[in-house]
C-alpha cells in the first residue's frame, strides 16, 4: 500500500469495542479505512465473565469481524500483529506489510495491572481475552477433576479453593457466576467428592464491594454473595501469589491452585513501546477531543485513553470506548472538512453487574438504584440487546433460559485439552 | 483401589460411541464400572466435518462425559491418560493411579494411517478429533487470510488451493461442506479476493468415490461433488505430500498448504504398545465374541476390534462399535453369571452421506438407494436424532435452519489463536 491516495487513509488498530464502533461510523464518510486487529472475531466482553463460567460458550459472544464489515466497502480488515506506529514517518508495522496513515485510531485497550505484587503474574489468571476466558473453563473444571482423582492428598484443599481478586463488576459477577456453577451442575456432576471442601473466595483491598456505587447496593452485593456461599474479604490487600497459594498483607494465606486477577488494568504496554506519551498506567493521556498532544491526526479511544472529567478518570467500560470512538470519527471528519475538532463529552448511562440468579445491582444515570429481580431482569435484557448478532442472542438466550429453568449447563468441554499456562500463550 | 472387591469392576478404556454405549448398559448390572477417557467429552464424530467447516461449534458435537453418567451410581469417570494395560496382572495403570480390573473393555479406536507416505504424517492434517476439527477450521480460515494479505506473491496458489485426500464417506462430506463454505460465506467476507484461484481438490487412489456403494450412486456423489466446484482426481495415489505441495505417483504436483487427510484408519498404537495381539493396521483381531485370544476377560471393541464376516473386515463406523459395545457388555454379564459369551453378529444398517445442500446418498440395508433431497432429510433427521443431548439439538438445528436459509454461517472465529501446529500438540 501507497500513502499516495485520493481520499484520506484512516487506519484503526483494535476491533473492541471502541475501534470497531469507530470503523463502521468512519466508513460512512468518504475515506479509506483499514481496522487491523490480532483476532479476526469482536469480543464481547462484558459477558466473558460467562464463558469461563461455562455458562456460555465462546462462539456465543464473539462475531467474525469481516462478517461485520461485509457492506462497507471502503473498509479493509486486516488481521495481523501491530509491530510498530512511527508517528513522526506516520507509518503502522504489521508482521507482514507497512501501512501509512493519514489519520490515526488507537484503541488497543487494556491488559491486567498486577501492581507489581511478586508471583502475581506469573500465577494468577487474568480475565480479558477470549482465550483467557476458555484458558479459565478449562483450569476451574480440571481442578475439580484433578480432586476427583487425588482424593486423600493435601492438595485438595488448593485445589477446591477458587480465589477472586478483586470486587469491582467483573470481580463479583464471576464469583456468582461461579458459585453458582459450583453449586448447581458440578455438584450434581461430581457425586462422590464431599462439596463442603469447596471454596469461592473473593479478595477486595477496600472495605467495600463495587467501589463507585451507593453504599446500599455494595452492602446488598456483599449480603447478596455471601448468601450464596461466597467467602468475601474486605481490607483484603494481596502481598504475594504463589502456585499453590495467596498471601495477604495482613499474614493470611490462602491455598488456592485457582487465583482469578480482575484487581485492576493498565493501558496495554504496546502504547509505551511505540512511545506514546503515557501515563497513570500505561494510559495515554488525550487532549479532551481526544486526540494525542503534538499530532493532531492521531486519536487514542477506549480502555487506553486517559481523561478526567471533574477529577475523576473515565471509567475503562464500553460505554466511555464506543461513545470515544464516534467522537473520533466525527473530529477526524471535522479535520478532513478543514474543521476544528470538538471536545468529547461523556454521557454516563450508569453501570450494572449481576450478582446471580435473580439478582443483580443497576446504578443509572447517577440517580436509579435497583437492585434484585428487576435490576437481574434489565441486565439481561440490555446485555441481550447490546450483543452483535441475531443469531448469537437467539443461542445466548437459550443458553440462559436453559441454565435458568433446569439450573444446570451443558457447556462443560476441557477444549482444547491443554493446561492453561500454554493456552495463554495463545 | 484394590481388586478385593465384592463386586466385580469392570474397566472401560474409551469413551467414544463403544465405549459409552457399553458404559451405560454395564451399569445396568451388579458390578462397579470405571470409564477412563483423556477427554471430559464425548464427540459426536460422525459431524465432526461439520465443525471444521465452520458449520458447527466444537460444542455442538461434543457433550460432558460427566453428565452423560450422572444417574448412574456405579459407574465412575476418570479423566485421563492410560499409561499402560498388563494383561497378566489385569492392571490399567493412568497417569494417576493404578486400576485393577476384573473385566476390561478396550475401546480406544483408530488413528489415521499415512501409509507411509513421504511427509504425510508431518504435513497432512487428520480430522478425527475435536481439537483437530477446531485446529483443521483454524488453519483453513488463516489461509485466506494470509492470501488476502499477500496479495500478489506466488504463494498464494497454495494458499488457496485445499486438497482432500481419500473418497470415502468424510472425504467427500467434507469437500462439500468446504466448497460451500468458500463459494458462500467466505465470499461474502473476501469481497477483495479473486475466487477464481480457489480450489478444492478431493483425490481419491480407487476409481470411484465412497467404496461400498452401488455404482449408480458413487457416480451421483462424483457428478454432484463436481457440478458443486470440486475437483475431484480418481486413480490419484499420493507419493509424497510437503508443506506446500502434494505430489501424486502419476508425476502431477498439487500446489497446496493445506492436505486433509481421511484416506485411511489404523488401530491406536497404544494397543500394540500393550502387547495386544495386533494386525490389519495396528487392530486387534477378536474372537467371534469380542474377547481377545487367551484372555476370556478382555473385549475390544469399535474400530480397534478387527473382525471378518464373510470375507470382509468389519466398517469402522458408530453403529459397528456401539453394537460391539452392547455385545460385550451381554457377554460379560453372561460370564459373571457363569455362562457362556455368544458371538457377536452385526446388524447393518447401510450407510449415508451428506454431499452438500439439498444433495445426499443414502444406501440402506443393503437394499435401498435413496440420492438427492429425500435422502439428505434422512441424514438430517437420523444425525439429529442421534446427536446427544436436548439442547445440542436445538442448537445445532439453529445453525442447520441459518445456513440454509441464509446460504450463511456464523461460526467463523480463528480461536484458540494458535497455528494448528500448536494447537495439535494439546
Amino acid at each position: 500500500m501507497t500513502a499516495t491516495h485520493k481520499r484520506p487513509r484512516v487506519v484503526i488498530i483494535g476491533a473492541g469495542f471502541g475501534g470497531l464502533w469507530a470503523t463502521r461510523a468512519m466508513a460512512r464518510f468518504p475515506v479509506d479505512v483499514v481496522l487491523i486487529d490480532r483476532s479476526n472475531y469482536h469480543t464481547f466482553l462484558p459477558m466473558l465473565y460467562q464463558v469461563a463460567a461455562a455458562e456460555l460458550e465462546p462462539e456465543d459472544i464473539a462475531y467474525p469481524i469481516r462478517h461485520l464489515l461485509r457492506k462497507l466497502t471502503n473498509v479493509q480488515f486486516i488481521l495481523g500483529e501491530v509491530k510498530n506506529v512511527d508517528l513522526a514517518t506516520q507509518i503502522v508495522t504489521t508482521d507482514t506489510l507497512p501501512i501509512p496513515y493519514d489519520f490515526l485510531i488507537l484503541a488497543i485497550g487494556s491488559t491486567p495491572n498486577f501492581f507489581d505484587v511478586p508471583g502475581a503474574a506469573e500465577n494468577a489468571l487474568p480475565l480479558r481475552s477470549l482465550e483467557e476466558g476458555i484458558a479459565l473453563r478449562n483450569h476451574i473444571l480440571s481442578c475439580f477433576e484433578r480432586a476427583v482423582r487425588d482424593a486423600g492428598t493435601d492438595q485438595r484443599e488448593a485445589q477446591l479453593t477458587f480465589s477472586i481478586v478483586g470486587g469491582g463488576p467483573t470481580g463479583v459477577e464471576f464469583s456468582g457466576a461461579l458459585i453458582e456453577l459450583i453449586r448447581g451442575p458440578l455438584l450434581k456432576d461430581y457425586s462422590n467428592l464431599d462439596f463442603r471442601l469447596v471454596r469461592v473466595v473473593l479478595l477486595e483491598a477496600l472495605d467495600s464491594l463495587m467501589l463507585g456505587l451507593p453504599r446500599s447496593m455494595q452492602d446488598y452485593a456483599l449480603l447478596r454473595l455471601q448468601k450464596m456461599g461466597v467467602e468475601v474479604y474486605l481490607k483484603a490487600k494481596v502481598r504475594q501469589v504463589t502456585p499453590v497459594a495467596v498471601h495477604l498483607t495482613n499474614g493470611l494465606v490462602i491455598p488456592t491452585e485457582t487465583v482469578v486477577w480482575t484487581a485492576g488494568m493498565r493501558g496495554d504496554p504496546l502504547a509505551e513501546s511505540w512511545e506514546f506519551p503515557t501515563a497513570h498506567g500505561g494510559r495515554v493521556e488525550v487532549l479532551p477531543t481526544l486526540q494525542v498532544p503534538g499530532h493532531p491526526n492521531v486519536y487514542v479511544i477506549g480502555d487506553l485513553a486517559y481523561m478526567e472529567v471533574n477529577g475523576h478518570s473515565l471509567p475503562m467500560v464500553a460505554p466511555v470506548a464506543i461513545q470515544q470512538g464516534l467522537a473520533a470519527v466525527e473530529n477526524i471528519a471535522r479535520q478532513v472538512a478543514e474543521e476544528a475538532p470538538l471536545p468529547f463529552h461523556y454521557r454516563d448511562r450508569g453501570m450494572m453487574a449481576v450478582i446471580g440468579r435473580n439478582a443483580a445491582v443497576a446504578h443509572l444515570f447517577g440517580r436509579w438504584a435497583f437492585t434484585g429481580f428487576l435490576a437481574w431482569v434489565m441486565w439481561l435484557a440490555l446485555h441481550l440487546i447490546r450483543l452483535i448478532g441475531f443469531r448469537n442472542r437467539l443461542v445466548v438466550l437459550i443458553n440462559w433460559a436453559w441454565d435458568y429453568l433446569f439450573y444446570d449447563r451443558v457447556v462443560r468441554l476441557i477444549i482444547p485439552r491443554q493446561r492453561w499456562r500454554e493456552n495463554q500463550n495463545g
